[in-house]
């Protein structure tokens, strides 16, 4: 690319340093900047800068949160005997967006994945096993996602606080509500025939 | 979305303002910032700002440029005399990367289009004229899009230049190099055929 502008040019630059945006995608971006009132560009600017400077992760669960201790961890409404172990904050997003759990959450931050460089000590593993370990927790929910790192990481977990007088589940794997059984994949089937639930509690969540 | 975090939610909001990003994109690029080391987020902050508040149009040919003469208008090794209209300053990037034009431009800022409310009072044509009118342009190419917007504006702009003494072109339109022939449009090829052009002046281009 020739560009006329060393403006230009570096703005282009530093966009596509984004993941899935390539240069010309960046280019048209930079753009759409510069065609829109100028108090846009400025805010997204500040934005990102304010966010990047003054969001934290929680001390206790590692979401991201504007103060050391996030909204859900300081709610007193919410349990603090259950805890549900999640890769990222959108999977804690996620759950939140159901309004079905009430207890707290622990951000590992990934999962157990040799292939990429992770390793059990790039996540905040360690700090949850001591979490657990205090003994205020009664029961402990994996909800990680359903492949073999998902899977290691779960089992990783397990072996650190195994004995622990805890309660130990992981979320259901099933058909889809309004799914068609037909279309459904037969591993999901088969699990969900082995983990069938009894009638009448499945008429609890209409 | 349940956003934990009011800095991270406006900042997904603002990003999800770029044309083709959506809130989940682009929650998954401010995520990535925020794993990212600081100084990158606060570069892409900073080089946005300056962009936004220092770049300008070119005050002769509305390109994109940190002077008020762009660096093309003020080569001078570029001849004065030939000027080549241009919907938008990606297309000026494009053919300065052919290295085979030595003119210079004048960027449109777009094409006439009704349906999308674009007049002619929207696009640098007025100044088009005006630098027409002058008198030292010898040669005016046209390479636009070949649209019903792109022919609209063409026909526009040569009714208002009508009488004065000037070569008008146009882009040639034909098979791009290496391409087969069975596979072209019939439009592009029957036009490639009525604009033929003498062998021996295709040789030079070799």
């Amino acid at each position: 690319m020739e560009f006329s502008s060393k403006l230009l040019e570096s703005a282009v630059h530093e966009v596509s340093q984004l993941p899935g945006i390539g240069k010309r995608t960046a280019l048209r971006l930079v753009l759409h900047l510069l065609r829109r009132p100028q108090d846009q560009t400025l805010r997204l600017s500040e934005t990102l800068r304010t966010l990047r400077t003054e969001a934290k992760h929680c001390k206790r669960c590692y979401n991201i949160s504007d103060s050391d201790i996030c909204d859900i961890c300081s709610n007193p409404k919410r349990s603090e005997t259950i805890l549900c172990v999640v890769e990222d904050i959108r999977d804690v997003m996620a759950i939140e967006s159901t309004s079905q759990y009430q207890g707290l959450y622990h951000v590992l931050g990934g999962k157990i994945s040799p292939m990429d460089g992770v390793g059990p000590q790039e996540l905040n593993i360690s700090t949850l096993v001591a979490r657990v370990k205090k003994g205020d927790i009664r029961e402990l929910i994996f909800a990680l996602s359903s492949t073999v790192e998902g899977d290691t990481t779960n089992f990783y977990i397990y072996r650190q606080i195994e004995g622990i007088d805890l309660k130990i589940s992981t979320i259901a794997r099933g058909i889809s509500v309004g799914d068609e059984l037909e279309y459904a994949d037969e591993v999901t089937l088969g699990r969900s025939i082995l983990h069938r639930v009894p009638f009448e509690s499945s008429l609890k969540s209409l």
